[in-house]
């Protein structure tokens, strides 16, 4: 049986486009998106507005989702990670989840074939 | 210990009500909604409008996530298989991911007893 | 090899700030955030309004994920649990999914590395 993953990665929203692109172009055009909220290491930011302090410690994210089988979850993380980078702090973040059981709900099809 | 798992289906929104009845009368009314946005294996849709091509390739999908001890996994998979179908392209995914701990923070009650 | 753990909990909306800052505090500024909606084992509350009732079942939660080093789990799970208790149903719920991987996007770092 195949093993299955979800890679699941964080990134900033104007490089959706291009990661949904590139994706798409490497043979794996299934995803699914979430506007998320999110810090990282560098916990709040804070900025200065009309001479008071606010901490801005919660940024504009976007989640994708791609389900793959196991062997393809190193092409996606690559694929995500290439087009995502900026160089600058706040890139995002890839998790890699294992799952057990995908089906397809039009044809019942499940696990490898549902991918 | 019992095991768990989350199943976690990607559907058609104006399939949420009968799911969620569906899952209720099942005997499993615990769950989470997100709004989400997703493609699946048939990309992007062209559309036309005023003149003007575009290619409209992230749909609103509604993400539904249910926790349950493995042994009712099958069964909440037939019941959403069941109600979110419509036979058309796009009816939606499940993914069947494994959950470790649970607990319930009112209680401090855990695994089994928290589902 | 760090075994590595999503710690996702499903909150009341009120309870964010602190849960936020409790993890801070305990050395996890690191998190992602997202707007869901709900119901648990109280399934719909039935309310009343302009003489018509209405079903409420599905209420706005909030989702908080964590990733972490399973070692931290346990405080993880503690400090979400006693900064989100208020003694009332729908406190929330608490899940510990596996994660196989992680990669921060800026610098390529893996796993524990990473987090
Ligand atoms: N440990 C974590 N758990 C959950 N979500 C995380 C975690 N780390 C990062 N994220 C999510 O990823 C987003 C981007 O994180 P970010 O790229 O800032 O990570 P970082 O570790 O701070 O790396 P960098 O130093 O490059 O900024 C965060 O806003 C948050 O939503
Ligand atoms: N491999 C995948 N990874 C992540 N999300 C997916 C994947 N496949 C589907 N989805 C999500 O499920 C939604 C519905 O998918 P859809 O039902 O179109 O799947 P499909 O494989 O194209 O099947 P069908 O041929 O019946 O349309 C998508 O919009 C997307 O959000
Ligand atoms: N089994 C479950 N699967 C998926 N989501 C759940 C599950 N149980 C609870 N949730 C999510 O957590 C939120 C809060 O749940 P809640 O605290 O009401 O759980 P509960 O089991 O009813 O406990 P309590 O009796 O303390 O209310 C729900 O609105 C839902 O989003
Ligand atoms: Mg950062
Ligand atoms: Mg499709
Ligand atoms: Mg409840």
């Amino acid at each position: 049986m195949t093993k299955m993953c979800k890679v699941e990665a964080i990134i900033k929203p104007l490089k959706l486009h291009q990661v949904k692109d590139a994706l798409e172009e490497a043979g794996f055009p299934s995803l699914t998106v979430t506007d998320v909220k999110g810090r990282g290491q560098q916990k709040g930011i804070v900025q200065q507005w009309r001479g008071k302090k606010y901490c801005v410690d919660l940024l504009p994210k976007t989640k994708v989702e791609v389900a793959v089988p196991e062997e393809d979850v190193e092409k996606i993380i690559q694929v995500i990670q290439s087009t995502a980078y900026t160089g600058e702090i706040g890139d995002g973040k890839i998790f890699v989840i294992p799952i057990e059981t995908v089906v397809r709900i039009r044809t019942g099809e499940r696990n490898g074939d549902a991918l």
